[in-house]
């Protein structure tokens, strides 16, 4: 078993990490750190735990540590940490010779920081290579997209072929991407919120890293841009996105649907991929954050209303689970995926 | 004072209409029409009141009549009516001499029948003519958009003068749209709908009507396309519009804003019309449909966010009362400016 | 495996009984019935399916029948008919020899029939015979009771031995008690409806035959009263209920806990029995229907806020999930139940 | 004009105190009290205004001033101040010769502190000269009761000519209740929380009070007790209560109805006392939040269900608004009093 570390392992996402790594095949929790208040007591008694299913078992009592490389016994930290702490934090863990395969935005832009998804550019975890000679780092840093990229970029990757020419994209996002105190219910009830903070900028630039081309050194941007609108609305788990993906050329949606069926990652081997990276629904009427967000574990990104658009242009809806595809789940995938290609 | 019928006068929108002329200077409630089962009973009886206002002590005892011109007492009617029945009841109306002011979509794109909202294009009412002399009638059918076109066209309206080339919408629209039983609560709750049957035809069609340009003897569409992609979320009231418009060329955003800011439709002297037609937020996450649907009565729109998007397109959110501002609020203003304009 | 029908297959709870059936290891549905115009066609042609599990694979094809013994063919059937329909109908299948379990309310209260639940009053299945010789029936009804009152009722067995005086209780119910399109979004959204027709006197006698005596003859009621208020809340699923149990003498809270944490029904060899009927909850503001519904597969029922009130009572928080414990499950216990008693 | 100040003046009950008072006949706001870290801004600028009506024109630009005797310039002032900061800041204010209006529970249960809701104990501000020869205040401290406590005690007021034994009372109340952030839409959204800190304490104690007799000196409390339970309900505003009230002998429900009817405490030369304190609803279903909660601009409390209970009870259901009749408005309308009464 790969011993593995969870920072910032009280909040949302880490009480997420927590959940999916509890009974993973291949790690086990040995480290859970938290802020200098938390640390030195049981995990059960400073997380206030606020997931459905029971905290598990073997986690109740294991004694929280501080986030820094020499309490943590790891040898991988999954990164929960709010951004600006991680720009430090993570830094220093990749230094002290730790993977981190991290969930937050601070290094994702960088160029020499792998922003991975294993169903679209797995590839481009020959980053670390790169990052580590420029950086005279033992271990490395990896980081995984926001939650709301995440589920558009898996369903561009096998639109590529067409040539994609723009997107626009309007979301509705849930509000546990906020993390469990972020919207207030005063705020959010019998209401929409039209504005993400940083959201929509991290749409439009982290898409195209992720759909660029690595060529050894570096990863060259897709070439197209997006134009994202975010949303936040009264749903607790499950981004929906409505994109309008226009081409270079005209395509019939029967075209891009059967492109979505057909996709297959060749993931199967990794524990937390799903059997299907896209489901395409046929109802009119779907996907639906409620009744498909937990689709494949909560990690299969769910498709419909697949349908041609003015201007050569191919509409469509798609939603995943946020806190678990659009986060704690794709660090973990991620994790694998470096365990299969042996950086672990 | 003017007497008014209201057709559908127990539903949802017919609720409204009540509610709005209740004690309207103009109007005065002589005749509420509903179905053959009502009739003949008061309105109290028949009329489960759904408003959180009280229902009109003159309207309680009026006895609801049956939805046939010689049954109504009245020289003009609001019709809350359902498409499939308007089609036909409308049309008697008009013939036995009616001003009808329709909410229903039945005749909205009819090539002589105006699509009317008084702070877009009061220049179609002109359309009556053409209507009373193809069809014979003695009366008239006017009708306004549906609800989410006519909180687009009001803010569309500032821009056309720097030559709009394509609109891309998203929206988020309330579940009282569907009408009171239209939305289970099951259905919506903790989840979004991401299809609203056929909105997203009449907004990409009504649109351009409501834009384009009347000669005297018809109605030539507005010079571009509109994209509409419809959302319902868990909002009870209040329709919102993320939109991209491109245009010719560069326009700054603030020339967007001052154009919107000091559009005036020069209808003060209409009763249900508000201050401002359109009300510009300066706020980052605003407007909200809780928040700002009962700004002006509930007649105002409000706008915010205001921003250059990707390829000479200006990005903006729209958010209005939907069964004021978009239903029974608009075929009341539409009956405001036909008698300005001396048709009633 | 036995051979288990379903009546009324397409609604709410029949759709919660193909799911708590598809994989059971002793039934096999081998019936779905339901209304003449949905009969002759496939199950997924004519239902349409609600729930967030995708609908089994081995249920899809299967042709709906028309709600007649002679079209059924099962060993068993499980009943999610309306009460106005269950009146005949059931009746019409116990006398053509099938065992009925019904959670329709038209029976429960029959001298001759037995309203059990597992854990409380299994003894009660004695009435069987007393309902065959009564009706000359071959087959029998059995019924399990109300979504609200089953919670109560669990949690007030192990209390029986304190001399229970009478009930206060006041539920906060979700809207799946009343069916997919039984509560408007348009009537919960920011509310409460302190209302539901028939509910409060279903929980106030009830309660009063499951908690009481058979001498194997018939049931003596339960020796107190309950009294309820009932409440409808923006919850999808989970019934909440608050109760003050005056008691004939003074009871420490600690002991009332005790017996909960303790009490065993014996029936862990009913697959559907959960490993804990009573799960007691320490925390403060537990249990949460969200939070806590699907414990024990949904058949759990949480309690939490035990205390002592004034004049000898306790007061407690119960919370269970409607319709699997208080519905499906309910019904299929009961089965399992009749047959480890060999009824079946 | 009465010169008034607000402490606590940008917190949830500060906003209403503000809207509230921003067109008062008899009150003139001339100091807005907050932070140090406020203190010196404009109001505009400090305050985040939650409330669905514009920010008043006249408050935008006040300077607000620290919560300190000498830096506020008015006659009263109206405290919406945290309990753990009123228990020494209103003292201060009394002994600086200010009357203070609270809102706050740190005074509420004090011997010599008049706790009063106009239409039950007017005649306990009489407290008022006890309170300043025990204290030797030249100002004086008047508290209103808690947001449930207050529609409970206002109709239990009619009902004390019957003899009450005792209450039982089951809340479902409003997530404003807890101040803008108190309740995270994660925590609320599809669930209820069945607990809420010290309020069924002040539900026990607060209640005897307002309804006990004051001889002159001292209250001496309601000879009954009150058992409540307080459970959190997604709701924006608007507490429901339901509650068994027992009597010593049997009452007809329609006497309670009639009573609640006729009940009219004379108060209608003050502003905000609303034409009915108690509103009567006939409806099976009402009230409810979202439709009664604005009734009497926010002061009328609903009342429905009025029935039997077991065992000489009496059920019904009372609801009103929690930030209106239930805070800012119930400190209000005991100003209004005071200058009736001439202690203003």
């Amino acid at each position: 078993m790969i011993k593995a570390g969870i920072l910032g392992a009280t909040g949302n996402v880490g009480q997420r990490f927590i959940q999916l790594l509890a009974n993973h095949p291949w790690f086990e929790i040995t480290a859970l750190a938290a802020s200098e208040r938390s640390a030195g007591k049981p995990y059960e008694q400073v997380a206030r735990w606020r997931l459905d299913t029971d905290l598990p078992e073997e986690v109740k009592g294991l004694t929280v540590v501080p986030t820094k490389p020499h309490d943590v016994d790891a040898d991988i930290v999954f990164s929960a940490l709010p951004a600006e702490e991680a720009v430090k934090i993570e830094a220093e863990f990749a230094k002290a010779g730790f993977i981190v395969s991290s969930n937050a935005s601070s290094f994702r832009m960088e160029k020499d920081v792998p922003l991975v998804i294993p169903e679209v550019n797995p590839e481009h975890l020959g980053l670390i290579d790169v990052q580590r000679k420029n950086r005279g780092w033992d271990g490395a840093i990896i980081t995984n997209p926001n939650c709301s990229t995440i589920m558009m970029a898996v369903t561009l990757k096998p639109l590529m072929q067409f040539g994609i020419e723009n997107i626009h994209v309007a979301t509705l996002q849930a509000v546990s991407g906020a993390g469990y105190e972020g919207v207030p219910s005063m705020a959010i009830m019998d209401n929409v919120i039209p504005y993400i903070g940083s959201e929509e900028g991290k749409m439009e630039t982290e898409s195209l890293k992720l759909l660029g081309e690595f060529d050894g050194k570096a990863v060259k941007d897709a070439p197209f841009w997006v134009s994202a609108a975010c949303h936040r609305v009264g749903v607790l788990d499950g981004h929906t996105m409505s994109i309008w993906a226009r081409f270079n050329k005209k395509i019939a949606p029967e075209k891009v649907k059967e492109a979505m069926i057909k996709f297959d990652p060749r993931l199967s081997d990794l524990p937390t991929s799903p059997k299907k990276a896209i489901i395409v629904r046929e109802e009119p009427d779907r996907p639906q954050p409620r009744m498909d967000r937990n689709q494949g574990n909560g990690m299969s990104i769910s498709v419909g209303r697949i349908r041609a658009g003015r201007a050569d242009a191919i509409q469509y809806v798609c939603m995943g689970h946020n806190t678990i595809r659009g986060a704690a789940g794709a660090s973990i995938l991620n994790a694998e995926l470096l365990k299969k290609k042996r950086y672990l």
